[in-house]
């Protein structure tokens, strides 16, 4: 687990045709016409997830410290290396949210952490699937902390504890609570 | 049966291909120029139930108390989660409308409801498919009632009484019956 | 049989996987740029009818005592209910006119009537096929008068004249006469 | 054959799935911004067809007697009944151009006449196959004129004489000498 | 061979289904929208051969002494008879390249003149396939010239010198050599 | 391995059906409104690359010394010789990057120098595939410098020494490190 830590870069956790992996999201804020850039061999299910993220940031920038009005001189471009990997389903949406989130806060995601789950348009948390494969990965790549939603806790318990071992969970039910833990500073 | 409960909130029910299932429908306004974004893995005929349901409300803005004019400031986004599930079919439109009805008015729907039923540009609502399994899934999630168009009764009847004891149905000929159920206030 | 009569709203006949069936089309004007919208699962010729209806009707509005400056000035949105029945062909073209014709005028449609034919974008009204079918659904949904093509009187005389009883017919060559027929006041 | 003789209309000659046809091209021009609407059931061959022949009637307007200006604030609908039959391939070349040029400047295309050719963008026509078929369809229908390109006589001159009695055939090379012989005044 | 010399023709050599053949490649500017309509069956290697031809001529305007402000006023059609047959392959993009020119510069091709080979976006040609079928189909279309990439010399060489006898051959590295031997005056 | 050297063109190595080659990318900018074409014949991957190396190269213009009013003013053109042969994969994303910074910054690439790697929105070079193939290619080809991440060194190592000799290898981490090595002045 190597990166640049930059604002606007978050660790998801997915599961591809090679098993569970970490996985990079990378958001780019320019100006320019407000406008939505969306790379990396993403499906349509991811693409919709990181318009939902994009749409309940804005509508919630107050909330959130972040000043509504950049949404409208801004480009966004967000990418999720690596472009060879076809990638899809919404277990990036939390993952996406916190990206853009950092990018337009300006404030950076929290080292060694990872996170997965699907969001919605109230700032909700729903469970995904895969989790052992995709906490598996997270720990082969040295990361230190996992944000989850609650409903994926039972699935979280039945991973053989020793596997796990020096990997902190999180369980939570909206981006609130998210980026509370993401966000430095 | 689990929400947040803001306005732009409205529960159908709907038939996937797992049978009978609860399915919220979430809108967002944001300021900007006027365009709908629709999201959730929707097929064609949910998108176009959605554009028509939008239609619909701004041709009849002021007899539900809407301004007018917030159809050209907003930018609409209708979000249903699950995103991995695919969801078609035109049964989603009274929920769409009511969904978008409680967005624009700032009024809440009221909790523990839930309808289905198809949208026409006059506002009629048109009968559904499904209806026992779609009811037999709104009773599970603990749901108290149920609007439809009055051409479904004869399929609630046919329901044993016992499975949807507690529950309580409500027959509608058109949009404006919908909207005196489902919003609060 | 059963409509809120609105201008606007024209019936038509169809004929779908299911055999001969009525048709609404139902026509909603808004403030905006001019659009077109059509929803209803239509297919390409059934969308490229209503394209040219709409350039007829432009193209003549004076003729037909519809002020040419509303053209500019109307969002249109064209709906065919059922969304759940594919539908295509050109038959609904003069069906399609009339709705258009009827909510650019304020005009009502006369109640209990259909019609079924091809529009042209001279204003002709061409034959179509399906007319037994189409006619005795129209019969079975209590409609007492259709609009067809001059062309298409032969196949209703190979109808017994017992299944049509009490079915008013009027055979046309032009758009003129379908409105003169088709809209009040 | 029968039409409403109006600018705008010109008859072509088609091979379609059920052999020669003839096939009217109708243009109507209304006010507003440069688009050019193509209906009809048309492949994309007849599409690139008609824009072909609107860029070089545009570009030789004054040739042509047309005012140039026309061409910015005119939208343009180009239809072709009957909306059920797929239409396709670079025939009907000169008969759009025909159409269009008649509809821009005013001047009728001349009764019982038809053609058939592919048009360049200099304005030459070009030979089509199917000659026969298209012949015998234009005198089943009572059509006295056929305009071809000069290369497909030795085509005509291959159908029985007695076939064709009473049929006038002009021979062309470009596009002038269509408009010299179709246009009326 | 026969053309209405004008310029914007150039005559390429092309490979398709039915072996070497002489391709006219016309181009036609209006007043307008930057814009470029490119029509004639063309596949998509083609269609951006056209694209890279126009950037290259856009980007060295004032080297072929073209007035650069003409790329802002100018539409551009180019076409490609005959719409019937399918077209594609870089190998026309030089020939793109000289009718944009000519266009451009309304400096006519010389007469009796034909080319193929692919261009770069530095204005380099690049060799292509079938040369012998291609030099064949301009032999016996009367061309009396021939332009190609200097490494397609040796395919020239190849071939049976009577078969091309009375054909001159050109072999060229860059878009200048080509327009010094391709445009009069 | 020849080519006019102008600042817009770099060298990548890449794996195409025909085994490992060298790649031209080519840049030109031209006055205008801001906008990307892509052309050569480029898959979706390979288009995502570009986009990506552009939003990089945007939002650190003055980082690498690029005047950032000059994206608003500058329709962008990368074109990939040779369009007969589709291209597709990550791996010339900062050979897209470095073709876009020299052709932004006026400086010209290092004659000799291949690269291949992809890129990231922060700038990171990742590793790529097929890299003895692709060495070997640029050996063949007279190349004398190749660039490549870090991650590809052991690549390089399995290749028999032999083979490249007089070959210099590069291995970089990111983005500035490849614009040090492969810009001049
Ligand atoms: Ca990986
Ligand atoms: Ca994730
Ligand atoms: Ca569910
Ligand atoms: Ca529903
Ligand atoms: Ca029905
Ligand atoms: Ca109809
Ligand atoms: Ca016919
Ligand atoms: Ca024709
Ligand atoms: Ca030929
Ligand atoms: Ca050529
Ligand atoms: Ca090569
Ligand atoms: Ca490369």
């Amino acid at each position: 687990y190597k990166t640049i830590n930059l604002p606007g870069v978050a660790v998801g956790l997915a599961w591809t045709y090679v098993g569970g992996d970490i996985l990079f999201i990378e958001t780019i804020l320019s100006d320019g016409k407000p406008n939505l850039t969306l790379t990396g061999n993403l499906g349509n299910v991811m693409k919709e997830s990181a318009s939902t993220a994009l749409s309940y940031l804005q509508a919630n920038a107050k909330k959130f410290n972040i000043d509504p009005e950049l949404f409208q001189k801004k480009t966004i471009h967000v990418h999720v290396p690596e472009g060879a990997v076809p990638k899809d389903g919404p277990s990036a949406g939390i993952t996406m949210f916190t990206s853009l989130a950092s990018a337009f806060s300006g404030r950076k995601v929290k080292p060694f952490l990872a996170m997965t789950g699907e969001i919605t348009l109230r700032g909700q948390v729903l469970p995904v699937g895969g989790i052992k494969e995709k906490v598996l990965a997270a720990k082969r790549s040295g990361l230190k902390e996992i944000i989850l939603c609650w409903q994926n806790e039972k699935d979280v318990n039945e991973i053989d504890a020793e596997f796990i071992k020096g990997v902190n969970f999180h369980y939570v039910k909206n981006m609130q609570q998210v980026l509370d833990l993401a966000l430095t500073q």
